[in-house]
């Protein structure tokens, strides 16, 4: 075997490989969330990772066509998910007859995207998407449990404030029928998207630049102004005392004080949400509410869950009419983030809780104490190498495992055995049923 | 829209997607894998799905090249993993120094295999593995944990009686030098490995044909006759009785007996493992332990859960003594055949334990109720549309959801909630105290 033609054990840039370590925290924050996502009543769902590239790229275009990894196997033409709205649409499509409807599912698994690498952009990628779809209709009121769910996941990460931002997409239209600017409302909106990253005066730059008459443009800027208003009910106040006739702008208007009264009453204190008349979502398809979440003194770091309402979830696989809103959360890179600003506050660090170390006895004396713990739901394992004490001990160390529990001839003849508490280096001669007690 | 070019939603085959009462069945056993996993202390490991081919195929030859699903992306030959014992060598060899030895890992993920489609085969399944690597040495305790794990997993699966059988290939390799066969051990180990497909007289036949003497068929037939005795302690009496004076073989045989003896301690219960000498692991690597695990009745479906001990695990990435022994579990393909032979006995039908529905009344108060259930841990939901009643009762009882939560006017002004039991049509009213502890 010395002629082995050895081969660098190197991952590929742009691939999140973790130390355990970091896994254990990342593991428990996919766990928060997919808890959540129960909690709400929402279903898993798992799609293929390889679609046939003709049902993936059904609405596909432009950048994420060319971030699609495809390739050919015999003589399909396959590529892998670039998210998991389009698995959604197909899945819904397919399997319309037999799904209850509203039908409200979760899924969270990798999504792929041959981007440019680059730090913190990763080609490998966690989404975890909520969506509730209905046929034919969908009551305003899921839009409401979307920053419900946001505001459990978030505080139970523990990273500090942060604020959920909503607007609805119908109040922006309807501010453009309104003004007469209906025509140019696409690209006007994706202009207004960029209010955050470029400020007031380059935004109203740019729209004179595709043509907004002066006066138009003062118009908006009084609009957005608005948003500078304290408080969710004076910015609704000021909304409904502009007067505007549109009837797009009155529905939008609707929605979202119905969506903030429903809002509240999940529970979501008042600091942790707001309306943000700037939210556009540069994206197509959203068509009411849209949402966008921010970490308080972090914003340069962008949204962190977004999400939103459209009309019709799958028209490009069926003739039926499935409106729906959801969130997503890129956990890879929310991770990844909160890492680099030593954010995470996951205090879990090891999966044992104790490992079990025999000293001069009966590697068997060790296997029954194991064996009591696990019984109890305590997870446990037992060190089985011949080692130097010290050894030993460096092992339940470098693991981050909170006890060790000893065991001697001693404690064999007593039916006692030593918990040590590897923080403190406290130690107590316990019975099993005491151990069992103190670690549950 | 109504020129929109519709596109076929359909997936591929050999690719599964289960619709959500069988996805609940599917999560249902990879957390109880998971859990289990866990409560032995196995460490999480997550590997990228895509691997650079060169990495990837450091080892690989022959048909499982073949079935590799490779691509190039830019200028980079790309390729997805096929197992996930590969990526563990790979991540071993390449994270050596910050690794606490024993490495215990567990890593559940999908692996891709371009196989023929036929029923049951899948191209995209999830493996469920564990190792236990040491650094330079490995005691045969960790040998011992394995069959301990299975038999945790298939309990809680609780399809009925299973078996896991082991061998040691030292125990074969000592009985080719004994008979000086040693030479033709790869050849004969093979044939021998399908014993159980094609019978002994079939096994002799194909001996013959690779020019093993009739005197050492002879002797390889004796042996393998005492596999068929009772019970494990006389199979060990057996094997003793042998005389054999190969150091290989005595090894084998210390080894397998110090393993019956710990899988005994780990409290395997006897009728659930033997020692089945004809377990030979076709591949290559495994150089002590083997294990298969078949389910009784089922034989014809093949081993559920296999694996074994390795000498060097990374030899391709490091010239780090890396000695391993893990095991995995075909999780898609075992659902699959539980699935057609009705032996799934996992009772979760739904996420949610409760619907909450509220008639003639604002929908905040039962949002109130799930705020309260959802605060104490239990998962529901809230029917949002309006419906007719009957509709809404059609919901939960299409998603087998056990309880729905009526509120009514009535109910509004007692502060007492309906409760159903939507399988008895039982209903009880109820303050949401009583409820929370009635579904906790």
């Amino acid at each position: 075997m010395s002629e082995i033609k050895r081969v660098e054990p190197r991952t590929l840039s742009g691939f999140m490989e973790l130390l355990p370590q970091e896994q254990i925290k990342f593991n428990e924050m996919k766990r928060i969330i997919e808890e959540t996502y129960e909690l709400y009543g929402f279903l898993p769902q798992e799609t293929p990772i390889i679609e046939a590239s003709e049902v993936l790229l059904a609405k596909a275009g432009g950048e994420t066509e060319k971030q699609i990894y495809s390739f050919t196997k015999g003589d399909t033409d396959l590529s892998l998910r670039f998210d998991l709205t389009v698995p959604l649409a197909k899945y819904v499509a397919k399997n319309y007859g037999q799904l209850t409807f509203p039908y409200r599912r979760y899924q969270i698994g990798k999504v792929f995207r041959g981007e440019r690498p680059q730090k913190g952009r990763y080609r490998e990628l966690y989404q975890c998407d909520i969506d509730i779809i209905g046929n034919g209709k969908l009551s305003i009121a899921n839009d409401a449990q979307m920053p419900s769910i946001i505001y459990s996941i978030f505080k139970k990460f523990g990273f500090g404030k942060f604020i959920i931002r909503m607007n609805n997409r119908k109040i922006l239209n309807g501010l453009f029928e309104e003004i007469g600017l209906k025509d140019q409302a696409k690209e006007a909106l994706v202009i207004i998207d960029k209010l955050d990253k470029i400020g007031m005066d380059n935004v109203k730059e740019e729209l004179r630049e595709i043509g907004v008459t002066q006066e138009n443009v003062t118009k908006l800027e009084e609009f957005f102004n608005i948003n500078k208003f304290g408080n969710n009910d004076e910015i609704l106040s000021a909304l409904k005392g502009l007067g505007f006739k549109s009837e797009t702008f009155a529905q939008g208007l609707e929605e979202i004080e119905e969506l903030i009264t429903y809002v509240r009453l999940f529970g979501v204190e008042e600091e942790y949400f707001r309306i943000d008349l700037t939210i556009a979502r540069g994206l197509d398809y959203y068509t009411g509410t849209v949402y966008e979440t921010n970490i308080i003194g972090y914003e340069n770091i962008g949204s962190i869950c977004s999400g939103g309402r459209y009309d019709n979830l799958a028209e490009y696989y069926t003739k039926q009419n499935l409106p729906g809103v959801g969130i997503s959360i890129g956990l890879t890179r929310l991770f990844y983030v909160l890492n680099e600003l030593d954010l995470i506050k996951i205090e879990k660090t090891s999966i044992s809780k104790a490992v079990i170390v025999t000293m001069g006895v009966d590697f068997g004396e060790g296997v029954k104490v194991s064996n009591a713990l696990r019984d109890n739901g305590i997870k446990n394992e037992i060190y089985a190498e011949d080692a130097k004490t010290k050894n030993k001990f460096s092992y339940v160390d470098s693991l981050n495992i909170p006890y060790c529990i000893v065991i001697g001839q001693d404690e064999v003849d007593k039916g006692q055995y030593t918990l040590k508490n590897m923080a403190t280096g406290e130690q107590e001669l316990l019975s099993i049923d005491e151990i069992v007690a103190k670690l549950k």
